[in-house]
């Protein structure tokens, strides 16, 4: 994670922008709706211009709020490759990501993201999630979902724990 | 997902705050560390009081970068349930949530969260996020990993499949 906030820039493949990749994440989620599977969203992550993997949005079909498409296509990419950074990787997905797929991107590390709706269009067909960026920026007491802080002292034997660990794998 | 912006009021459970399931947290989260599984994160569900499902973070063990302990914790409760929101329920984290997981926890709903450890504990330990929540207000082209819009027009084809499709299931 030292990596993530380093000076270091992240380098971007020489490889050109690929209106045939974002042709096929817009086929997935355009299949994706016919099909009823789940919401209008596909995503791809590619490397050398390559496919590595897709995901479409299968939130109501595989009962799981966290399955957006990126966060399916991110998932499998890592699987793919057997690493759970996408250093060099392309994503392209279909729609402006949600704030929880950005921070999956911001974790994943790919080098790239394109995108093809915006924010607005995905609010037009019943996806806001502007109200998510502004809970965001409430301190945590004051949001919707109520967030209460317990027991801080006790945690931090956790991190204590951690730091005292040898050979561990930093992420 | 009209639902999550509804002026609805979260209703929360009548079931007060649970220092035991907090301390089950801590002691998961500690095992993962000793453990060498993951980092030191650990994040229970918890339905009237009793525990649905637990997570720890398992990012480098399974090569999942979003395999947070709230991710995993959530994604086990609604497999749980059947369900893909998390109505009534309390989430337990040994750490306040990233971006990421504070993103899932709005789209699974559940009706408090509990943590104990601060972000800047977590900065403290190596775990520094700040940086995502300052790069989510920034405008996504000027964002360190770059990102890119194109083909809007084609993408909006999706949505209004979407807006067309009878008998969808929204969430």
């Amino acid at each position: 994670m030292g990596d993530l906030r380093s000076t270091r820039p992240i380098t971007s493949p020489d490889i050109p922008v690929s209106a045939e990749l974002m042709c096929r994440a817009i086929a997935l989620a355009l299949e994706n709706v016919r099909c009823a599977r789940g919401g209008p969203f596909a995503a791809l992550v590619a490397k050398d211009g390559k496919v590595i993997a897709e995901g479409a949005n299968s939130v109501t079909a595989t009962n799981d709020p966290t399955a957006h498409a990126e966060i399916v296509a991110i998932r499998a990419a890592c699987k793919a490759l057997g690493n759970f950074q996408l250093t060099g990787c392309d994503l392209y997905t279909t729609c402006e990501p949600c704030p929880m797929c950005l921070g999956a991107i911001y974790w994943a590390r790919p080098a790239r993201v394109f995108y093809a709706g915006a924010a607005a269009d995905a609010a037009d067909a019943g996806f806001d999630d502007a109200f998510i960026y502004e809970e965001l920026q409430r301190p945590p007491e004051s949001r919707r979902i109520p967030m209460i802080q317990l027991m801080r002292e006790e945690s931090l034997a956790v991190f204590a724990a951690w730091k005292q660990q040898a050979n561990k794998t930093k992420y």
